[in-house]
């Protein structure tokens, strides 16, 4: 999906909402079973629930590493299941020296067939250029991000390192397929973030269970010109929404209560 | 395997060499077919061939995420076949938020039951914190890597980014089964990382292919109390010392090139 076709959906859908999908086996719905199928099901229920509502997928492969052999066919068959007109995100959080990074951009882009994938910046360049120099897929790198410990290193020095992430990536060849992920849980944050990178998409997380607001964050990072240039991720308060046989409609309303809320913005900002 | 194991190791087999399967099927000796049995029958014939001359096996997770489908049945037998004596290191550079973390801890330490993996230090504490919980287990944080671009972001601030992740995680709870990885290429950086960090365990790659030289790292790293404190990684030299039938002499003869070196420095420092 390049930018002009998530520009679309984002404007189709009047959304940009993300869903993501971090299944923990101890809170799917009774009625679906256990293990690894039961897994597959409740995402496959979610994604058809919501697909009409949201404009990206997030899967965490950590929730499908941690079911050992079959994650790989799960998440494999989530992706899968993602819908053309709906972004597809490997968060991953990969970074590596320049063969080993081939190799995981070769795992996200070619075997999984995700469209994006979220990544590091510790090691530096030549650990996200692999990823960068597949045309028609998308690498959002770690900026400034939402747990409390963010404070440890993310802050360092002065320009606070987080700073020197967004304005050296930058200047990397294929930067435009650059996005960075920016917690919602400081909107002061987001505002100095889009004040460095205004042409960028930036993924946020954050809202809903780790206290987030949509509207602050709409008014701390719009870019009008990327139709907002925000990707909303909610986790938690989507899946969970109900643990009965009613689950994917009750996630189905609380996206819908989302959306909802994007289009005012939408609208307002337009 | 705890401190005292990994010392006892080093001092019967007089090495603290690791070797990295990192395995590129295009390299694999022809003779072994192709695809993930061909990875497979290669990873066990270089780990019986060495296991008497190494104190640990390093898999770097991308080049099995790589196989797809079959990656992980891959990852899981080569750990499997890791003896006892040697220490498994699940090279992931994982680094994600806490109840991710959890997850990815579950599927190294639980799942895969390696001794140790590698971390990303970027999101700080709480990223790392779950891998820490382990009691029989080992967290490998980047400090000081080998590659180029280092240079971005490890070096950014006074003191540098790599000093801060040095000094502020010896303050983390389960500390004591910290390691830290600092790249073979900038000696000078091994001494200052030691300065820094006397009591640790440093995981160095670097030598060999990328340059960096085994007496150098050395004199530079060297920790009396913890039989030098160093686990030295080799990865190309030994995987790739012939494309013939006779490979896996071949690396048992560069494996033990390097042990002698090693047991002469032992000697020479005790």
């Amino acid at each position: 999906m390049n930018q002009s076709q998530l520009l679309e959906t984002i404007r189709a859908k009047r959304s940009f909402l993300c869903i993501g999908l971090d299944p923990d086996p101890a809170r799917i719905p009774a009625h679906l079973g256990t293990g690894a199928e039961a897994v597959l099901a409740f995402n496959l229920a979610i994604i058809e629930a919501t697909s009409d509502l949201a404009v990206a997928y997030k899967p965490n492969l950590a929730f499908y590493e941690a079911l050992g052999a079959l994650g790989h066919a799960v998440l494999a068959a989530t992706l899968a299941a993602i819908p053309e007109h709906c972004l597809s995100i490997a968060d991953g959080k990969r970074g590596d020296i320049g063969n080993t990074a081939e190799r995981y951009a070769a795992a996200a882009f070619d075997e999984l067939n995700a469209d994006a994938i979220t990544l590091a910046p510790y090691m530096g360049r030549d650990s996200v250029e692999p990823f960068l120099a597949y045309k028609d897929k998308w690498s959002i790198l770690l900026a400034a991000t939402s747990n409390p410990s963010a404070l440890d290193f993310e802050f360092h020095g002065s320009p606070p390192l987080y700073e020197q992430v967004l304005r050296t990536s930058q200047s990397w060849p294929g930067a435009e397929r650059l996005m960075y992920v920016v917690g919602a849980t400081r909107p002061e944050l987001v505002e100095r973030c889009r004040a460095i990178a205004p042409n960028h998409f930036f993924l946020v997380p954050g809202v809903g269970a780790q206290g987030g607001n949509l509207a602050d964050i709409c008014e701390a990072g719009w870019a009008a010109q990327l139709a907002g240039g925000l990707i909303v991720n909610v986790g938690r308060s989507v899946l969970y929404a109900s643990s009965g046989e009613g689950f994917a409609e009750a996630a189905r309303a609380e996206a819908l209560k989302i959306q909802e809320q994007m289009a005012a913005e939408l609208d307002r900002r337009a």
